[in-house]
This record gives C-alpha cells, sequence and structure tokens, in this order.
C-alpha cells in the first residue's frame, strides 16, 4: 500500500490503526471490523443511506453489504484530542473510480488499543439509483413552460406508456422484450401540459402486484422515514423518490393499495381515485376492476394541486360539495373499530389518539359496522387474481423462473381460479360493495392505511405475510366500493409514521384532500 | 424549531451552539457560518464533492454556493471528549425531502466558545448529476449477453443518436427541438454488440465547441482528479463519469482536443483515432475536416479492448506492427522541444522528467522541428469554424442568445470566414500537413497533452483563455495531421495530472495504445 501524505500530528499507533482499518476492510475481514468499532450502543456510523447507532446494527449492516471494494488512502488529516481520542479524515481513490471521504472519531483505550467511536462516510456517487429508478433525465420529458404544476417534478411508476420508451413492470425479462411506445399515456400528459418536468421512469413491485416494495431485480428501494424498513409498494419508486425529495408527485397505480401502502409506510400524502376517475390509457393493467392510476407527495397543498390536473375534467374533480350529498352521514366522519383487529396495537393506538383529538376539537366521529374484512379480502382476491391472471398469465407462462417466489405464487394461485369461483366471487362482490355503501353512505371512514409502521426489510415471512393480510383487509374496502382513498401521514408510532386513510364516497376525491388538509390543521392544533 | 432528541451527555452551551450553527445555515448567514468554523488552516469540510482544507477554501465555497436550503434537526448525538471538545452528529429533515446526516467535532475556546474543527456533511442524494448526465438508465441501453467488453459501463456524449432518444449537444433550447432517433449511431451500436451496457447520455460543451467543460444550462461537471479545477472538454460528461467511477467507457468526440484535455485534465486514457477510422454516421457534425469518434477509460487494458471493438474493420485496427513502418524514424520516440513553449512550467518539468526516466530505461526520444504552433491553430482555426458555421450556423442565427457568451463569440468568429479566406487555409493546412508528415515519418511524437493541469473554476478569463491557445496549439498537430492522439495519464504536477500525448502515424492506433501501456509500465520501473 503506497502511504498517504499525513497532514497533523498523529499520537503513536493511530495512523497504523487507521492503515489496519483499511487493509481489513479491503479482505473484508468482518471480525476484524467488528474488533475496530467500539463496542457500545451509542457507537455511531453514517453515510448516505442514513445513521446507524449501536455496535450491534453496524456489524449487522457489515454483513449485509458484502465488502466495500478495493481502495488507496490519499490523503489522512489528524486532529488531536487530548492523549485518548484524535479526529481523523481521509480521502480515498476506490479502484472503481471517482473519491470518498471517511471522517472518524478514535479513542484510546488501555488495552484495547484504537478504535472508532464514530464514523461518517462518503461513498463516490452512482450515476443511478436504480432501486429507485429504471430511467432519469435531466429532465426526461420537459412540461409545458408554464401551468398550475410548473415547477413539480415527477416520478412515473414503470406502468406507463411514455413516448420514446419501453414499459417494464419491474422485470428485467419483460423490459427486454417490451416495445419503445410511440405515445405517452394521459395520465402522464395531464402532469405534463400542466407544467411538470417528469424526472424518470420509476420502479414497481414485479407487474405491480405487491405491497411490500421488494424487487429482485433493481433492488429494494429505500424508505428514508424508517431506516432498515421495506418502502412497501407496488409503487415503490415513486413513493421513495418524493420521500427523498428526488421528485416532488409520485404517479403511481392502486389496485389492492399499491398507492396507500407506500404513502403509509413513508410518512406520505397517497391518494387512491375513485374508480374510473382518471384513465388507465396507456398503463400496464393489473385488474382493471380495481386498478386506479393517483398521486404520491409530501404535502397536502402538492396533492391538491396534482390531484385537480389529474382529474380535471372527471365526476371527481367536483368541489368540497363532494362531501355534502344526501346520505345518511352527510359529510361525517365515521370509524369502524371492527375493522381494526388486525391492526398492530401502536397503530390502534395511534388512531385513537388521534380520534380522540378530532373529538376533543369539535368533530363528531361516528362508528359504524363494516363487513367482515376477511369475506372483503377473499372476494377480493379471488376476481384480482382471475384478472391478473387474463393480464399477464401468458407471459408468465412463458417466462418460468422470470419472477421473484413471492409474486410467482401469487400469479400461481390466479391460474387456479376458475370461471365458476370467480363468478361466485364478483356476485359477493356487488353484494359487499352495496353493503359497504349502506353502511357508509355519502360519510368519510376513518381508519389506518396500513396495519403497520414499514416491518423491518429483515423481519421474518411469517410477520411480513401477517401484517400483508391484516393491511389487504382494509384496503379492500375502497378496492370492492370503487370508493377514493387518501393517506394522510397523521399517525405516529414508535415503528414509523402511519397513514389516517379517509374513504370517502366515490366522486369526492378533490373533497377527501381538503379534508385531509384541514384533519392535519385540526391535529396540529390538538 | 422543533427541538431534535438530543442522546449523550452534552457539555455546557453545546446543543445551543449546533442549533444556532443550524439557524445561521437556515438563513444563509455567511458572517455567521464563518465564525462558527475554527480560523485555522487545518479545519475541515467533506461532502460529496470532496474534501476543503482550511477555513478560507470553506469560507469561499460557502459563498458559491448560496444557501444550504431550509431543514429541521430530528436527533443529535454527542460524544464528549474532555472539556473543550466533543463529537456531535445530527440527522436533519430538509424541506425538500430525504435525510441529511451532519458529523462535527466542536471545540471550545475560552474567549469564542464552541466552533467547528471538522464536518462531515452527508445531503440527500439527488436523481441525477445533471452537470455530469442528461438521461441516465440501470441501463439505458444493455449491451449483448456476452462479448469482449461485457461488463463494460459506456457514458455516451450527447451527440450520438440513440434510438428512442433525442440528441441534445449540451444545449437545452436545441433538445427541444430535437426529434426522436430512429436509430443507433454505429460507434455506439459497435460497443453495445460487444456486451457493453450504455449507462446513459452524457453532457457536452455546448456544440462540442470548446475544451473548457463548462456547460450553463446543465452546470459544470465535477472534476474528481482536481478538486475545484475544471473538467476539461468537450467530452466533459463522458469524461466525469469515467472518473467518477459511474462508467467504465466514456464514448467520445474529438475535433480540436476534446478527448485528450478532458482526459489530460481528469487523469484518465483519451484516445483520438485516426481521421476517418470510426464512422461519424448519426453523430452530430462540428467540422467534419477533424470530427473524429474516441474513447475515454481509467486504464489502459481497458482503453485497448473499447478501440480493438470500435476501431474493428478500419485501418487503424491493425496490430503493433503499425510502428514498424518505413519512415524515418521507424517506431521511433520524438519530442519537439519547440513545441512546449508556451506551456506552464510545471508541465514543461513534468515531461522533462519523464524524457529522462524514458531515456534512463534504454528507450530512444530524438528531437523534432515542427511547423510553428501559431500557424497551425490559426490554420486549424479557420478551417474548423467555417465547417462549425456550415454546421450549426443557421441554429445559432435562429436561436440569438441561447448559447454560453464564449460559445457565441466563437460563432459569431466563424460567421465571419469567407470562402477565400477558407481556401486559403485550406491549402495552408495541406503544406501544414505535409511538413508534419515529414517531420514525423513513421515516429511517435510525445508531447503534453494540455499545456497545464486543470486550471482552477474560479481562474480570471484572461488565465483560462491563454491556457487555452497554449493547449489547441498542440492539439492541432495531430488536427492538421490527421493523426491518432492518445493522452496517458503519465504526467504529474502540483496542480494536478497532466497527460503524456502520443501522436502516431495514421492507422497505428491499436499500436498507440500498446506503446502507451508499455510507457507506462517503464516509468513505473523507472
Amino acid at each position: 500500500m503506497t502511504l498517504p501524505s499525513v497532514t497533523g500530528d498523529a499520537p503513536e499507533g493511530l495512523v497504523e490503526a487507521v492503515l489496519a482499518y483499511e487493509a481489513a476492510l479491503a479482505a473484508d475481514d468482518q471480525e476484524a471490523l467488528a474488533a475496530f468499532f467500539v463496542p457500545a450502543a451509542d457507537t455511531l456510523r453514517a453515510d448516505a443511506n442514513g445513521l446507524l447507532v449501536g455496535h450491534d446494527r453496524i456489524t449487522a449492516f457489515r454483513g449485509r453489504r458484502g465488502g466495500a471494494g478495493v481502495r488507496e488512502v490519499r490523503e489522512l488529516r489528524v486532529h488531536v484530542l487530548g492523549d485518548a481520542a484524535a479526529h481523523v479524515v481521509t480521502v480515498n481513490a476506490p479502484a472503481s473510480g471517482g473519491r470518498g471521504a471517511v471522517s472518524q472519531l478514535w479513542v484510546r483505550n488501555e488495552s484495547a488499543g484504537w478504535r472508532i467511536a464514530a464514523a461518517h462516510v462518503t461513498a463516490p456517487a452512482r450515476a443511478i439509483d436504480q432501486r429507485v429508478w429504471r430511467v432519469v433525465g435531466a429532465p426526461l420529458v420537459a412540461g409545458a413552460p408554464d401551468g398550475p404544476l410548473a415547477g413539480e417534478t415527477v416520478a412515473v411508476k414503470d406502468l406507463f406508456a411514455i413516448a420514446g420508451h419501453r414499459i417494464g413492470v419491474g422485470v428485467r425479462a419483460y423490459l427486454a422484450e417490451s416495445p419503445l411506445e410511440h405515445r405517452t399515456a394521459p395520465a402522464v400528459a395531464a402532469l405534463v401540459d400542466a407544467g411538470a418536468d417528469v424526472v424518470g421512469i420509476a420502479q414497481t413491485d414485479q407487474f405491480a402486484y405487491s405491497i411490500a416494495g421488494l424487487n429482485p431485480d433493481y433492488g429494494t428501494p429505500v424508505n428514508p422515514a424508517v431506516p432498515g424498513g421495506i418502502p412497501g409498494g407496488s409503487s415503490s419508486g415513486p413513493a421513495s423518490a418524493v420521500a427523498l425529495g428526488q421528485a416532488s408527485i409520485g404517479l403511481g397505480t392502486d389496485t389492492a393499495g399499491s398507492i396507500r401502502v407506500p404513502a403509509s409506510y413513508q410518512g406520505l400524502w397517497g391518494l387512491r381515485p375513485t374508480h374510473g376517475a382518471v384513465s388507465l390509457e396507456g398503463v400496464a393493467p393489473l385488474a382493471p376492476r380495481y386498478d386506479t392510476v393517483g398521486w404520491l407527495t409530501r404535502d397536502g397543498g402538492t396533492m391538491l394541486r396534482a390531484a385537480r390536473v389529474g382529474l380535471a375534467g372527471s365526476g371527481a374533480a367536483r368541489p368540497s360539495g363532494g362531501l355534502r350529498g344526501g346520505g345518511a352521514h352527510t359529510g361525517d366522519l365515521v370509524a369502524a373499530p371492527g375493522a381494526m383487529a388486525s391492526c398492530a396495537e401502536p397503530v390502534r393506538e395511534a388512531f385513537d389518539r388521534a380520534v380522540e383529538r378530532l373529538v376533543a376539537t369539535g368533530r363528531e366521529v361516528d362508528a359504524v359496522e363494516l363487513p367482515a374484512l376477511d369475506e372483503l379480502l377473499m372476494t377480493f382476491r379471488v376476481t384480482q387474481s382471475a384478472e391478473a391472471w387474463r393480464s399477464d398469465g401468458a407471459w408468465v407462462d412463458a417466462h418460468p423462473g422470470a419472477l421473484a417466489p413471492d409474486v410467482a405464487a401469487r400469479f400461481a394461485w390466479a391460474r387456479d381460479v376458475t370461471p365458476e369461483r370467480e363468478a361466485a366471487a364478483l356476485a359477493d362482490a356487488a353484494r359487499l360493495a352495496a353493503a359497504l355503501d349502506h353502511a357508509l353512505g355519502d360519510a368519510v371512514l376513518l381508519i389506518p392505511a396500513a396495519a403497520s409502521a414499514a416491518p423491518a426489510l429483515d423481519a421474518p415471512d411469517a410477520e411480513l405475510e401477517e401484517r400483508r393480510q391484516a393491511t389487504l383487509g382494509m384496503t379492500a374496502i375502497a378496492g370492492i366500493a370503487g370508493r377514493p382513498a387518501l393517506s394522510v401521514p397523521l399517525l405516529v408510532t414508535p415503528e414509523g409514521p402511519v397513514g389516517l386513510c379517509l374513504v370517502g364516497p366515490r366522486g369526492s376525491d378533490l373533497a377527501l384532500v381538503e379534508l385531509g388538509l384541514e384533519l392535519e390543521d385540526h391535529l396540529a392544533r390538538a
């Protein structure tokens, strides 16, 4: 190893320790690396993915990462802090190009020698974060020179046609056979015509057939709201892009929660519009009976502007009077305690606290009873699966091994739904939709957008599956009823944010966003 | 401001100092911010753009940046280091989304209180570094499943046609009117067919008509080899992408030095092939008489593989025997001391040292006399300008104000070149080419690839212009003679790397790369 230029009056053994650490890193010697960090709960490591606190989490991260790559230390600068501490900054040149920088707080201990109490690492930037994006531009599609969305930046889920690009549906093997699109989907064009730039095409769960946000072909997008948590899906890329500040509007789809769930997990606003309110032309279908096009944003004001543009000309664009119809619960807020039985305890507590605070500020929240969620969910699943198989079954059959195991298992289940079973489930769906309409009328249902905060990436499969089922039971309410549903980041649990979901009557989309802003304001003041 | 959660036993006044610093940052209070950093030469600030050393450079950077944007501190963790020092890590949530992290070494001084001796900053990543790239993908174009370039990644200068994309020539107004390309340029296709992935379309100086690498429309790419230095151009984006490790091969063009100069400034290998050896089909022209397509890489092995693919089928692909022809200096190395008079002193010294070391290892380097560089340069300029105006003059005329002042001035000069003046210069060019052929024969000329290391971004205009003229005089040798020229990062000056340029006989392209590898080896052992 070439010795770096050393600036500063380094205490004995320190430069050797820094270089020994670099050697352990080059060899990916996990044991040695773990020993270089002080074995304490307040040991720190920061990088572009966030701050890890505690020796154990740092060691676990290092195990997942699998080596840092060869790099040569070019500069080493020391600030001495008494006898037993020093601050070291190194500049390195990785063999793979670029420059990196590392700041470390080293402390000396009689027996253990020099060890790191805190590290801050900057690695060379990548050209693209392919966990979040498939294509990005500067911009990819320039917006009209002015309009209500001028200055906004859009992350488009990889299900939408954009002229000159292919639709990839989150599957590399699908992309390889996908044609260049010659037209742009109207839902994309509406935003562009209103002045928004398209930043790029963002990732999706494979065929949009998941709410987790994991993608084996491109990697899993980061969830900046919950370090180490899953991002939620299937609009995972648009959600993470917005949460990361890389776009201001995510354009997604929601069949069974694919906007509401990532919004909930990442502390965003997410709107699933009234079914049929936004054109699905130029959008790869999953289950047309339930597919919707909607948006994710960091704040309610941007959501309102995006939704006004996206819903223009549809019945869902009626003004706030949309909640003042003539139903049983005209414009009222209702909750369904029976529908929250499968929610994690911290979510129920956060929900109850929010409702109490709304009541304390003068809002009435009545209780309603809904059809059993497991019946809703099974009916939804059978009818959705039959349509998903019609949409994608031929491709899936022709490409064995192309999909992740969980998505492949879902398609395998879908393949086995018989026409008779689908017909029976369709009849059930009509009956359940009528029951939901009867129970909810023109009221707005308040319900958590997901059964838990974002589960950890390394949570056991059984836990992920349990939370998935619990969440899908709740998201099926809007699905079966064709009602718009807005997730607003108003619930906080120790595990991370959870959305407060507002499910309104069909056509009340914009009114729901206005109501969300109102409730945000109420809760901020309560 | 919401108070962050504080972990660790912070000494008196420290948390207040951290929050006061954040307040000064939010207000972009330059004076207060400067006062928060210890006024010393060893004060440090690291971020994704590199390490700044010294209070003065940090203050100057802050002046250029113009504010950091509003952010809220969410976590604050302290390691106490005796009475007068503490290490603080904060996690912040910028209003523009994402998460940031800052590590700071604070020291206390009786009179001045708590101040920062070192800071390491991670801001949320951008979706795209538009200084380097106009479009990137994961990948943008997938390479053939195997081939000699499998695993390589290409940054394509924004002059080449790629099916489904537009050619932007580094000018936003041009891009806005540019059609979707339906075919891919053969120079791009050759790399893709050989297994390389196209990562994206990289930036260029406007119309490729500069060697500086500045671009007012997209910003100036970083030069990781010279912090604060210009990147060199016009293949600025491909060069920086390769230097930053975001691609392994840059596909560029070189008319008057547009590959050799950024290679020199950024410590890369850069090959301008024999004029005519690589197809210019699907490449926006600047001056076809001098335009060439070539490559930039971090190492000679990759250059050799890229050039073998890119030159396949051309006369320039002949094996290393290309340097063993029958001229006056068969395969010899020559230098032209008279052609280096305008080089910066440290470049001449580094060049002389390199030649001495080659001689010490048994290579002969004879001296030759070349036509005067200012005559070469003026002849080159007149003939290049006339062609540039024919290529782009109509567009430039139709779009007043679209170009940067220096590029606009170059086109204004080009507009005034009369047919008579061009004809006279063409006759001069033929005479000078013959004189160069006579002087050089089959020898390989060694000459610096640029007259200086990368000038500083904030260098005075007069200095930039002087260095530009001096560099263009040297690059005109290969231009006028149509000879291949390879820049190899073998010279080191205190201001940064400089390329040792090898100008060979026409058709010796691959042999030049092999010779470059040989000289690199010689100099490493000398």
